[in-house]
């Protein structure tokens, strides 16, 4: 005889009154208890008000009958509803796909092994449709989600039934119409942001977190990560060779090496490496190169903070070092002091935080407890929002911007000057990952490393210029940017191009703080893209192919950088490629010449450039290629250059660059813009900054590209 | 300011008075509130109690106060100790690895996919040690396991703090003294088994569980599983094809095509392929052939059983079809009934249970519910268990044998007489399953499809003789023993060989039935064996390998294939392999000659022999190579091989071979005795069976295969 168990099933209606309108054009639904250690906790932001009262209003953009929660098995199971052509994008940082309709995942911290199943540096549990909307759940727990991969047996339209003897179209994947996510806690809050634009979702969900982060001008330099057991005088003459050969150098990464101990950490100077770390830092300071150090956050009983620490550990160690639970404030206080003690206060412009993702082969196991008494879980989910939260918080009270690395974060972490960054090397899913960035409020940089040839070495070059961190990361290799001579002029000048571009990857990063709009992004948020996305079986042979999966086309090699540049790497081996166009006039970045509209292109760009489009009206700023960011109060020449033949207008932000004044209402935005004289050819104007703010432009010319 | 959880930490103390002995050797722990519903409730076996006396009285092998428990977060969390040069075994069917010290899994009933992290066909929660001892945890959950990969803040013995600036030595997987894993739910039963060989460990397991399955004597033949739209002509044909050609032949396969509709499945023969079923499987049997059905469990919309199970289904459909709730009786009667009706009343020998393991994208989610209140994960932990335990319950009840074929499989399940296969076609990975198969209680099968060479269909097919099934699974591409004319001859000899040696396969699984000793296994069980398992570091470029991540030596490319044999697979490609011969002297199997002692040797088989070594004194009982097993009272003679100069004895079972009348004492066990004469030369002898028991021997003879 079976035992049966008690049927606990409750299916909780998600009524009008279960909605309440936290901002304009966001809900949010508590259902069943949530727990009081979530996502948005851990990160500890607030939303943008403005940034979005000036998105306006919307209407609820889901039927609301159909979002649909249940509580069994200890868990909440929640049901959202999909048409039959919807798209889904989203889902956290992923390096494969851009399309998630169907897919499966398990959100979880960790290191990308090769696969989008949910394991990932930012398993943002936050995804968007194609019809204009977005869906938030804050649980800082390991959420399963069939994004529309499941189909129930009660559904109002079921895909027909196939019988697979007969029909070769029977597919092992049929049509779902829901979205289901099984969180495993008993409770949680679900978020729906309107659109009307899949854009605007996600400009709602950064705005919701405070908006995106507004790096410091140099941030948005050029930096070099050297030999992780450089000396001081190693990296002096490695800031000197930079200025020597005349390469862009803003901040320099040191590696391990500048610990005394690494794996786990002490977070001390080794002395034999760097006897006089703040005149170290100062040295370089004066040569307007700043210092980003690498850590990762374990505590190694060598380190002197380990007494202090030890009492707030979690159970489990990493590398034998103790894992500081950074939830408890006494905690954060003992560990954070440290850090401004030994290297911001003597000028360290920010850290690079390493293995906050896991594997799980040397991160605390899910069975470590900590003496908050939140669960491992919960603090997997969260570390990476942790430790740049309260690192961010350290500058933002010396009112000092900081920008750096950091190997995972998750939803609530828009705000924070961090940029995402693994071990994997595929040039390909890096790519991806830039595009999926967008759709998940992190920033993602396609990091350069090694390379195997000059060719490599230059492609990935051009890909990273054209990213959030424009960085080489020689820890391992000790890599130079000239270290393929055949290529070294290309890459001087594709850094150099990176640093005349500073004006505009700037305001469109204060368009990603005020706006809410993702500086780096998919195709798919173009309005007039449309790809082809049918689904087409790959592989009909069964032994190979036994369940006759579809795969479905999508681009993931090309991508919007800002708010006019359309950007198609071209990878170790192309000679040529093809370019999705969207609908509208687009332009050769560096010709201005027409290169197409609404239509699949092919270009051979030659090994020196990376092909680049600029949409018809685009404004680009640029500055002088200078070897350093312009500092507070420095000013810089304008060059704008104007694409094809339509009117249109910019805004040019500016402010100090360094500081949090902004906040305090210090900065502007310059409108630039170009109209049609009489005579038929355009001209531009640019006008004032605000009364008594910063104004860091001297000359401003306009260079109209397209004749 | 943060909000602070109530922390919930129990740590439970496992000592003395929490162990039962709940039989000799076997203690078990009831940590917590264990849920009702887990693996060995699903399996619904009894231990052998007589098998388990057999095996003596034993002491607990661990130190109890090194077990702990822990409940937090609402979950689970064991610990036990491991001892610093411990290895571990098991943890189911992985496919990769056979060291499991310092793996992670989480325990997953899935379609293995090229990754051993515990996602597969049989993710049984039992390891052995090489220390001589076994833990099972009795929990029908996805268990995450961390065998031995978390090292503790508070550990007794720890491993060094190493500093990777300076330390070559420095790893990212340092020694941990612990197997933890998390289960979640409020409370579990766990299982310790004792030794003293880790060997007797996996034993007493299997006994646990009523013993291996004994499957018939035909099973043990050859099996041909035929193209997926087969007609009753054209598999009568290739029965006689086989006839003709003298391939041996036991049972045939119906693939989807036999069903009215497939995927989901009617049940129902199709009548235009198949319009007389009951004179088809009848023509057959008449020929010594027995018919196995290939179906899924999941029930088409268009299945006349539909309306019926319906009130029984899960929530979710599997490609539009309905999951049977088989944990509810009254679903559990009106579908097996079903199955009886239409197939096994009409003489169909048994079936292969396809897709009950997975994948994900078209299992029901773990969002599902069932109408008896499991969870989704619970069902999908034991819906192989559910079916095989069901249809051989069919089976039984008509005093019958079965012998089949099931996707999925879990702890609770060795008696049940069903072997696992996939659809992947890794031959590598398949002999890696095979010898973790044995670690786990379950048979596994791997299974000949398709080959792109004659030397790999040879290959293949030399290793599925040495199998629990020989199987070729032509569902696919329709290829038959002989399609690669240039083999055809070595392909009849291996199947032949496996006809020949039927006495002792089935020997060997009356062994596994009776005293629990897996048929095939690793070579770590066998006495003798000590591989270099030294840690390597296999690659020192960071670039390549930023972890500086070790890679264990380990064998699994040879296994032992019952009490004698060690088999050494080659695979496409190779003219000579390594063997790693345990301590003891090893003989040739095909000319008896001496081939080493605990040594490494390397051997060049040349394209028709799988290499097979006998240990000293090995005794192979062969029949002669007739193309059908024989049936209930038939005689065959017996040629006993006789290998070195070591006198020895053997166990030679005997039954009907077909019923289940062995459970009534209706079986033998013949010694044949190999002795040293006064001459120095060996002789042998046979005792008879016992009186009125089955005699299934006619003449046998000696064959001395050493000089």
């Amino acid at each position: 005889m079976r035992l049966f168990l008690l049927f606990f099933l409750v299916t909780l209606r998600l009524g009008a009154q279960t909605w309440t309108e936290v901002a304009p054009g966001i809900w949010k639904a508590r259902i069943g208890k949530p727990e009081a250690y979530d996502l948005l906790t851990a990160a500890a932001v607030s939303p943008d008000k403005k940034g979005l009262a000036a998105l306006g209003t919307a209407t609820f953009p889901l039927n609301k009958a159909d979002v649909k929660a249940t509580a069994a098995d200890g868990k909440t199971y929640l049901r959202f509803p999909l048409q039959k052509q919807e798209q889904l994008y989203g889902f956290g940082l992923q390096f494969q796909h851009v399309h998630q309709r169907g897919r499966i995942f398990n959100l979880h911290v960790d290191h990308y092994g090769n696969t989008d199943n949910g394991r990932t540096h930012a398993p943002v549990p936050f995804y968007v449709s194609s019809e204009g909307y977005g869906v938030f759940i804050n649980s800082a727990r390991y959420l399963t989600v069939y994004a529309g991969s499941a189909v129930r047996l009660d559904s109002p339209n079921p895909p027909p039934v196939q019988d697979r003897n007969t029909d070769p179209n029977w597919s092992a994947h049929p049509y779902s119409d829901a979205v289901e996510v099984l969180v495993p806690a008993t409770g949680v809050d679900v978020y729906v942001f309107a659109g009307p634009k899949t854009l605007d979702a996600i400009r709602r969900f950064i705005l919701f977190q405070g908006g995106g982060c507004l790096p410091p001008r140099w941030g948005l330099g050029f930096t070099q990560r050297v030999h992780r057991l450089y000396t001081a005088d190693q990296v002096l003459k490695e800031a000197a060779l930079f200025e020597e050969k005349e390469y862009p150098l803003d901040f320099i990464g040191l590696e391990p090496g500048w610990q005394s101990a690494s794996y786990p950490c002490t977070f001390e100077w080794d002395k034999t490496r760097f006897p006089d770390p703040a005149a170290f830092v100062n040295t370089l300071g004066k040569k307007k190169v700043r210092v980003n150090l690498w850590t990762n956050p374990y505590v190694s009983p060598k380190a002197p903070l380990y007494p202090a620490i030890k009492p707030y550990a979690g159970s489990h160690s990493v590398w034998v070092g103790a894992v500081p639970d950074l939830t408890i404030p006494a905690a954060k206080k003992v560990y954070w002091d440290k850090f401004d003690r030994e290297h911001v206060s003597i000028g360290v412009s920010g850290y690079k935080i390493d293995e906050v993702d896991g594997g799980d082969a040397w991160l605390w196991p899910d069975v470590a407890t900590f003496p908050s008494g939140h669960s491992a879980e919960q603090i997997r989910q969260t570390y990476g929002l942790l430790v740049q939260q309260q690192s961010t918080e350290l500058y933002h009270r010396k009112n000092q911007r900081t920008y750096g690395l950091v190997r995972a974060s998750n939803a609530g972490g828009a705000s924070f000057p961090y940029v995402i960054y693994n071990d994997n090397y595929s040039h390909q899913d890096f790519i991806t990952a830039l595009i999926n960035s967008g759709y998940s409020g992190v920033l993602w940089t396609p990091e350069v490393r090694a390379s195997k040839t000059g060719e490599e070495w230059l492609r990935r070059m051009q890909t990273v210029c054209f990213s959030p961190m424009a960085m080489i990361n020689a820890w391992a290799s000790g890599t130079q940017p000239w270290s393929f001579p055949e290529v070294a002029d290309q890459v001087k000048a594709i850094a150099r191009l990176r640093m005349q571009m500073m004006p505009y990857w700037y305001s469109e990063f204060a368009k990603y703080h005020f706006q809410g709009i993702p500086p780096f992004r998919s195709m798919q948020l173009e309005e007039g893209f449309a790809p082809d996305i049918r689904q087409e079986k790959t592989n009909t042979n069964l032994e190979e192919n036994p369940y006759a999966v579809a795969v479905a086309r999508e681009i993931r090699d090309q991508y919007m950088a800002g708010e006019y540049l359309l950007v198609a790497p071209v990878f170790t081996g192309q000679t040529s490629r093809k370019v999705v166009l969207p609908k509208g006039k687009w332009y050769d970045f560096y010709t201005g010449k027409y290169a197409g509209d609404g239509e699949v292109i092919t270009v051979e760009p030659g090994l020196d450039k990376i092909p680049v489009f600029v949409k018809d009206g685009g404004i680009i700023p640029f500055m002088p290629p200078l070897l350093h960011a312009p500092v507070a109060g420095e000013k810089t020449d304008l060059e704008i250059r104007v694409y094809g033949s339509r009117e249109r207008s910019y805004e040019l932000y500016d402010d100090d660059g360094e500081t949090y004044d902004y906040e305090k209402g210090r900065y502007s935005w310059r409108k630039i813009t170009v109209r049609k004289q009489a005579d038929g050819k355009l001209s531009g104007t640019v006008s004032a900054p605000g009364p008594g703010q910063p104004d860091s432009y001297g000359q401003i010319t306009f260079r109209f590209m397209t004749n």
